[in-house]
C-alpha cells in the first residue's frame, strides 16, 4: 500500500508525524510526503522542515491519502492545484484520512458532503459549510473517510486504521513499539475537561489563529 | 530561551516532533534544529527527512538541549563530535532532556552519571553500564536532566517541563491547543500492558532493531 502524506507551507507538524509514526508502519507500506513542490516545507511555528520527497503529480494514485491541518490550511481551501489532487487521489484511495484542519481541505474539496467527520474544537462548526455533520468525537470513521480531531489525535486515529487494515495485534505492536501508554501531566486536552477561561479566550482568537 | 533540538541519521520522527510541538511552544523561545550538518536528516523510516536548519557548531550553548532517540543512535555513542558538543551544551544548559535511546547518548557522553533515568523500554537496562539509575517511569526528572520513555513519551516529557517553566496554565493551553486528550484504541502502550507474547518477542530481537 502506498501512503501519501500532503505537506503545505505551515502546516502543523504532529498532525503529519502522528499518522506517519503509527500508520506508516502497516506492512509491506510505502509512505511519501508529498507537496506541490518538492524540498522543504515549513510548518506553522518557522522553526522546522519537513521534506516533501515527491510532488503531487508523482503520486497520483495513493492507497490512503492523509492530509495534517495547521493554520496553513486556510489559503489552500480555495487552491485549486490541492484540491483538484484531493478529488483524484480520492476516486480511487481505499482510505481518506485527515488529522486537525486537514478536514477543511477534505471538505473543501467536496469529499466529506453528508459525511460525519471531525476537526480542531476549534474549528470544527466550519463543517457544516461543507454538508459535513460535525462530530466532537477524536476519531470518526464514516465509510472510508477518517477524520481526527486536533493535532496529538492523529496517533489515535493512526492506530485505529493501522488495526482496521493489519489486525489488532500489529496496531498493538506498534503501539507498544512507540511506547503511546499516555500520562499527560494534566487533564486539559479538550474543551470539556480544561479550564473554561482557557476555552473562552481561544474561542474569541480562534478565527485568527487556526481557520 | 533557546531550545537546541538535535538530529542524526535514523531518528525517530515522533521522539524529536513532541517535545518541539509542545516545550517549542514555551513563550519567548526559539527552537533550532541541529545537526553536524545543515539539511535533511532521514528518520528511522527511511520515509522522511527533517530538515536541520543549524550545525552543532552555530548552536554552542542552547538554555534547553533535547536529544531523540532511534535506532541510529548506536553508532553515535561513539561519535566523539556529538558527545563533545552534548557536555559542552550540557555545561551551560538549564535543562538537558532526552526521549527514548536518547538518553543512552547522554549517558554515553558521561552526563547521567549517579543520576535517575528512562529510556525506551527495550534499552533501559543499558543505562546501568554507564553508571546511571534507570527507572521505568514515563517522565524522569533528576536535576536538569529529564528523560523520557519510549517515542510518544516525549509529548508528556514536553508538557510537564513547559509546565515547570512557564507554569501550569501555560501548559494547559498548551495541551489544549493540540488536543491532546489521548484516547489510544488498545491499552498495550508499556510491556506491564501489551501482550506478554509481543514483549517476549521484541526483546529476543531487541538488542538487533534497537540499540
Amino acid at each position: 500500500m502506498q501512503i501519501a502524506v500532503v505537506l503545505y507551507d505551515r502546516f502543523t507538524a504532529l498532525d503529519a508525524v502522528g499518522p506517519y509514526e503509527t500508520l506508516g508502519r502497516l506492512p509491506d507500506s510505502e509512505t511519501v510526503f508529498v507537496a506541490e513542490r518538492t524540498g522543504p516545507v515549513r510548518t506553522d511555528t518557522g522553526n522546522l522542515a519537513l521534506v516533501a520527497d515527491r510532488t503531487l503529480a508523482d503520486v497520483p494514485s495513493p492507497d490512503i491519502v492523509v492530509v495534517p491541518g495547521g493554520p496553513g490550511q486556510l489559503p489552500h481551501m480555495e487552491n485549486p492545484a490541492l484540491l483538484d489532487w484531493l478529488r483524484a487521489a480520492d476516486a480511487t484511495s481505499t482510505w481518506t484520512t485527515s488529522v486537525c484542519t486537514g478536514s477543511l481541505l477534505l471538505a473543501a474539496a467536496g469529499l466529506l458532503r453528508g459525511r460525519r467527520a471531525t476537526c480542531h474544537w476549534l474549528a470544527l462548526d466550519h463543517l457544516r459549510g461543507f454538508g459535513a455533520e460535525p462530530t466532537g468525537d477524536r476519531v470518526v470513521v464514516d465509510g472510508k473517510y477518517v477524520t481526527a480531531a486536533g493535532v496529538s489525535s492523529g496517533i489515535d486515529m493512526g492506530l485505529t486504521l493501522l488495526g482496521t487494515i493489519a489486525g489488532d495485534e500489529h496496531a498493538q505492536a506498534v503501539q507498544l513499539l512507540t511506547e503511546y501508554d499516555p500520562q499527560p501531566p494534566y487533564d486539559a486536552g479538550s474543551p470539556e475537561k480544561a479550564p473554561a477561561h482557557l476555552v473562552a479566550e481561544f474561542r474569541t482568537a480562534s478565527r485568527f489563529s487556526l481557520t
